[in-house]
């Protein structure tokens, strides 16, 4: 038996979702990361993605401002570093400082990688968006690398890979899931 | 040890994803139904969610003209279902005909709602912006409801639910996941 929900609920029944570590940085200044799951792939040929961010995040003005952003898929083995991500701002802390995650030289961006993450999606802003309380940048895929050992031919194994899916506002608090 | 991969592997580099059913209707004619593992929410206040459609395929203009759309959230129990969603074309086929799914009456928009999925989102179009071979529509949620035993207080519960998420391009095949 159906029953209506509140609207808001919206985004709790499109859940769990694959959860992601975006990595931005301006000219000058440190480099920030902020743990988003509201991210899409949107283009095949050329291989483009779109990301939603808040508005009033810091990396918000940070991408705006610097045209790119990095994709940096975690897994389970640094749960605790994504949520630390995710629950603070880059105005105040040092995230990469804070974590102890590692910048890792990018190849086509200035954003930097995070070494422990097996998946690094560099890309640079084609076009963005306003929707609601958020904007939606599409990345152009501009390099992609990733650990050798969690996919085959370019494909992930979840089981290897250990994978983050998000599911927020449990009553046990928000909490994560896996594939099996 | 990281490796560079080809630029078209990053969608499947951020996979398995949720899988969703998007029904579409012109004011004449009949309801189409495409597969899509492209979505996202990207607005609490007020409640938006975009989806990413194929310029060549069909739903894509019906979207485009009807400005409205409906997410249905499918299990486990329908998966053959999802899979002809996903790799027939509404142009030739008649996808409810086909399927055996069955239309269910919507509350604030013209496109039918699938009762065999336990969650229905309708959304109006308010927004669109081309990414490469895709376009994304941005859609505000009008309306929301879910059957009562996949959900507690609004939170979906992926272990009753069975909920499919989509990986693609595997030697065995495209494959369903699904949450423990």
């Amino acid at each position: 038996m159906k029953e209506d929900l509140d609207l808001g609920k919206m985004s709790r029944m499109l859940s769990p979702r694959l959860t992601v570590l975006v990595t931005c940085a301006r000219e000058e200044g440190r480099p920030n990361i902020i743990t988003l799951s509201w991210t899409m792939p949107t283009s095949i040929r050329p291989p483009m993605v779109a990301i939603s961010v808040g508005k009033r995040r810091y990396s918000h003005d940070v991408i705006k401002e610097s045209g790119e952003f990095v994709i940096n898929v975690p897994t389970k083995d640094i749960e605790s570093e994504v949520w630390i991500c995710g629950t603070t701002s880059g105005r105040k802390l040092d995230k990469f400082k804070e974590t102890n995650l590692t910048a890792e030289k990018p190849k086509k961006v200035n954003a930097p990688c995070i070494r422990e993450c097996p998946i690094n999606i560099e890309c640079k802003v084609t076009g963005s968006i306003e929707s609601g309380d958020h904007t939606i940048f599409i990345g152009k895929v501009v390099a992609l690398s990733a650990d050798s050992n969690i996919h085959t031919d370019g494909i992930p194994n979840p089981i290897n890979g250990k994978i983050l899916y998000w599911r927020n506002g449990t009553k046990e608090g928000d909490t994560f899931y896996f594939t099996k």
